[in-house]
């Protein structure tokens, strides 16, 4: 132990961020100690800001600091349309190719029952209530082309069927085992207009 | 911009972070919102922690909780020998070979006249004032093997000099160009045994 406690605390802390370990953790601890200390503080309160303003959209389940998000609220989006996603990323990686107008839900997660995620963890009964009211006529499933994404969209599939609307799954460019979160946007886009009725 | 502003100013604050681009800001913002909340606080609240309680110690300059470091007021090391190291990193790594029992200056950078770093920002008035009061027998300098860090040992061996002290260069085993954090221990304590006279 060569590091003072309030050190050897902050690194590991920091050791709880994605893709941090041991070395890593030590060099942001002492890059911010010794050369950015308002940067440190920056970012304390902006994950103290966060965690305490960012809730989840009550439409889409997505982040929102409000209790319906800006897309759920929008007059410019087709209301046709529903892409369903696992996580805000992918929800990102979609917007930021354009090609897309409608609106989404985003499941926080995919379904894993060896994990103990099941359609209640997922809000899958919000979804559903969501097909009940609402004027969809198609509903994108785009979650990841992982074994959990595919069941997850199989399962998500059988819901809108069982509804009489039209089902479909993103289907070219995305390779087999890959994350929607890694690709670049023309595979994304290609992915997303070559959708196949599922 | 598809995020909310709470998430985008965290992203931003994340940015700050040595080694953290866009992408991973973004993967560890939306990591903890979603499934670590409990951690961002803890990374939150040991950051305000450290930047509060973590200075440095009077004499040593190495970061401390208290006025005089650990090390410093230890009755177990060596008070002949002074060995001058650039940052708490450097520090650690010399602490983990366990070759050393003497003391320590912590420079908290190097000499370098380009970006405004000259004897009065490393402190080294301080350093001559240890040198001049107390019983050191030899000053070891452990700066990188870096130009500036070469320098700087150049210009500290001669303020040793100076008082007819001892003044020696760790050597062997650290690479041209290197840095003393990223070696393995072994690397590190050959450097250390094998320091020549300046």
């Amino acid at each position: 132990m060569t590091d003072t406690p309030a050190i050897e605390n902050l690194k590991q802390a920091l050791r709880r961020l994605p893709g941090v370990g041991p070395k890593s953790a030590q060099r942001m601890a002492l890059h911010l100690l010794e050369r950015d200390r308002d940067g440190a503080k920056q970012i304390a309160q902006a994950l103290l800001y966060a965690i305490e303003h960012v809730s989840y959209c009550r439409r889409c389940n997505n982040f929102s600091e409000t209790e319906l998000c800006q897309l759920c609220g929008s007059s410019k989006r087709d209301r046709s349309l529903l892409c369903v996603v696992e996580s805000p990323a992918d929800f990102s990686s979609l917007e930021q190719t354009g090609a897309y107008s409608g609106l989404y839900f985003v499941l926080m997660g995919r379904l894993s029952p060896l994990d103990g995620i099941g359609p209640e963890e997922l809000h899958l009964d919000r979804l559903e209530a969501l097909l009940d009211e609402s004027q969809i006529k198609e509903v994108i499933l785009a979650t990841n082309s992982t074994v959990e994404g595919e069941a997850t969209a199989h399962y998500i599939g059988e819901l809108v069927h069982a509804r009489g609307i039209l089902a479909t799954r993103i289907a070219h460019g995305v390779p087999v085992g890959g994350e929607l979160e890694y690709l670049d946007r023309n595979t994304v886009a290609r992915a997303f207009s070559g959708r196949q009725e599922a």
